[in-house]
């Protein structure tokens, strides 16, 4: 079983299918509604909590159930295979110069940073925070964790990048990241809409706020190949048609 | 200048843009507005005519306005530069099996099937097209140029897939392609959907007619690593929406 904001869950639920087990799944009541739908589609059985109550219920759930508990990012084995991505951009670009990845509970960007640092130790590893849920820019700031509300952070669209680092991701961040950046709701949105006007990707706001820093934070960033690591494309379809109509055409 | 459904349209006028030179380019009167006001977007005086007037409207306007014509596939460079997918797809996937390419005009297929026949010998390549618009297939099988009339090629959602091969496509195509199969509109919309779910790409149904043979019309299809090319993503928003909303999350 997991907790999730919704995109770990349907990898846990995948998962579990695949290897023909029972999986349950709490997520948190602000997910949007098709990642729960999609996740409940793999089969799982999801159950709907608040936010701050999302990782309480799993342990409890996991205890009652006698079932194995698979964090969304605090446990090293997580880490080691969100950094796997790592591995992936120093083998296709082994002269990456800045990579950018999204920070929400801090195990995407500590497993990639670890790789990065490893394989590319010149380039620059910055985290991306949506404004609306800086907790992890504060915390690095103050060197220490420093605690948002949940009633603060979920009010980002980027659904996916509500949750906080632990003490074992923040201590990783510590380590590998030279910065952490923010991008506001309406520089996420316009990404959303150029990634799929452009790139043909479908991306979710916590999935474009990487490439919103690559466009609009330039001049905080050191030049040179840079990768944006775009994680997350379960949007919304009302959303995503919302953002396509609000983007000019070529734009 | 240049005659186009749409995509070719926008590639001549960006590069035009970029060369810093005026372009003028002629589409169909059945073309997705959104297509048409991407390429005046990027600058292209745009003239609209019905679509069996296009190639003909676009040679009087290049004799009058005494400007170079970039047809969409009826010449060797253009089908030379189409190729390069070809190359592309030798280089990354040099035991391909089976190559799956669209079929509008025909250029596209002919420079993919030169590349990849010459350098991927015993790969095998098939042209893909909708049922509604199958004269390349007829053409195919009857070893001569077969013409549908345009009211009938207009009628699939694929409307980068309605023009006909020229006698220099279809001397490549007789050459290089293993075969052409069809694709039905619902194939067609359900793979647009199936794309953005699950492979994250924003695709035209122009553009995801050779997946949609990759997953339903597999038993005509030799088995191995297939590569399927999608080509085309300036799909209308509101269409878009509609296939997001008819496909099932998970779906």
């Amino acid at each position: 079983m997991a907790y999730s904001s919704g995109n770990h869950a349907q990898a846990v639920a995948y998962a579990a299918r695949a290897a023909g087990v029972p999986a349950t799944i709490v997520i948190d009541e602000s997910a949007p509604a098709l990642k729960i739908e999609a996740t409940r589609a793999l089969g799982a059985d999801v159950r709907v909590v608040p936010l701050d109550r999302r990782e309480a219920a799993a342990k409890e759930l996991a205890v009652e159930l006698g079932a194995s508990l698979i964090p969304p990012f605090d446990h090293p084995d997580v880490i080691a295979g969100q950094g796997t991505i790592g591995l992936e951009i120093a083998e296709d670009l082994p002269s990456v110069a800045v990579v950018l990845v999204p920070i929400s509970g801090g195990g995407l960007a500590s497993g990639i940073g670890v790789a990065v640092k490893a394989l590319c130790p010149g380039a620059a590893v910055f985290g991306v925070e949506p404004e609306l849920a800086a907790d992890a820019r504060d915390s690095l700031r103050a060197g220490e964790l420093v605690r948002w509300p949940a009633e603060q952070r979920v009010q980002t669209s980027a659904d996916g990048l509500r949750a906080e680092p632990s003490e074992l991701t923040f201590a990783h961040l510590r380590t590998v990241l030279d910065g952490i950046l923010t991008v506001s709701e309406a520089e996420i949105q316009s990404t959303v809409g150029l990634l799929a006007r452009r790139a043909r990707l479908v991306a979710e706001p916590s999935g474009a706020v990487a490439p919103a820093a690559y466009l609009h934070r330039a001049s905080e960033l050191p030049a040179g190949p840079t990768v944006a690591v775009v994680s997350g494309g379960n949007i919304d379809p009302a959303l995503f048609d919302q953002i396509l109509r609000d983007t000019p055409p070529g734009g």
